[in-house]
């Protein structure tokens, strides 16, 4: 049942080296080729990384844009950071055996939003297979955009390393917002009526 | 199974005004706020509008704002929304049973990005309770936050809404581009080996 899945995903940041199928990662694109797009322009591609120097290539020139984004973060986020243990090295580019590298074409209408959506897919279908991803972007993907060879218009935006975890997250680790906080009636700041059950989701 | 419903999910522009029941809205919110955010700020907002004279309003709002973007539109868009039937008539907005207006905070990090994961998992979750939707973004969403009394520094992203198809849509009216034209191997333009049967997938 797809809420399941979206209830139990986790953003994965440690992964087995094992390799995941080569199957398991076309479906997931296939997945991310079905989502709908702005005038259905599909303005993604995907590239699928797994060799070794160029997922080291990667993962150097994401630790060195991070290095300077942590720095650069506001006070709350350095802290966020520091609470679940998120620091500038990304072991997970060269740990997971594939990296698919999401980029969009920047002059289709609504690329970045239609991108997004084809990303939601991809990490749904990932879960699905019972492998583990992360929508991980670095602070600056611009030194990826010629490493990659991408056509003229095109920007990454995304990347998603593929591989099976090396770590349980229990479910408590991600709080949130229950449903009253976030969803109103025809107003912002006024609450659903009883009749959408709305407080019956009311939990974590 | 979740690869069907990407399948089978089609963008619904005629409506029926038959009620759908609170609690399938109650799921669909229910399947965005669980979603992944750039660091768990949970960027989004839901503004359920069954209010006649409001989605009248936003109807009027929206039809004038696509007035103007259907005109400034460069040819290709034109004659795409011509070959769609896609005028800038929205009678979805009034017909629609509820809109969910989806808005996001601005200042969040990687709100836009995070609120269209959330808009992807509410639109599949509608395909699991058998409810058409559609992400629709009108030409100008400014007029849209002052009218549902949004906070400052929140923006609304789309309109999805929300109810039981009038129309049936035969899976050829969306062709789409093969997985050997967007998915490639370490870089852009080479194709993925045959160990990922990625052939199996080139299928409408």
């Amino acid at each position: 049942m797809v809420m399941n899945l979206m209830r139990n995903r986790r953003s994965i940041r440690v992964y087995r080296t094992e390799p995941v199928p080569g199957e398991k990662v076309a479906k997931i694109l296939e997945a991310g080729r079905l989502a709908p797009s702005g005038a259905n322009r599909q303005p993604w591609v995907y590239i699928v990384v797994d060799d070794e120097a160029l997922k080291g290539e990667i993962r150097k020139r994401s630790e060195e844009a991070d290095s300077l984004f942590h720095k650069e973060a506001p006070d709350w986020l350095k802290n966020w950071l520091k609470e679940e243990g998120i620091t500038t090295t990304k072991q997970f580019l060269t740990d997971a055996p594939f990296l698919v590298v999401v980029a969009g074409n920047t002059k289709a209408p609504y690329w970045l939003e239609s991108t997004w959506i084809s990303i939601a897919y991809m990490i749904l279908l990932a879960e699905n297979e019972g492998v583990g991803t992360l929508t991980y972007t670095p602070g600056n993907t611009e030194p990826l955009n010629k490493l990659l060879n991408l056509p003229k218009d095109y920007e990454v935006v995304a990347i998603l390393p593929i591989g099976f975890p090396a770590e349980t997250l229990p479910p408590e680790k991600r709080p949130r917002r229950p449903l009253a906080q976030i969803a109103f009636h025809n107003r912002h700041g006024i609450n659903l009526p009883q009749s959408f059950g709305s407080n019956l989701h009311v939990r974590r």
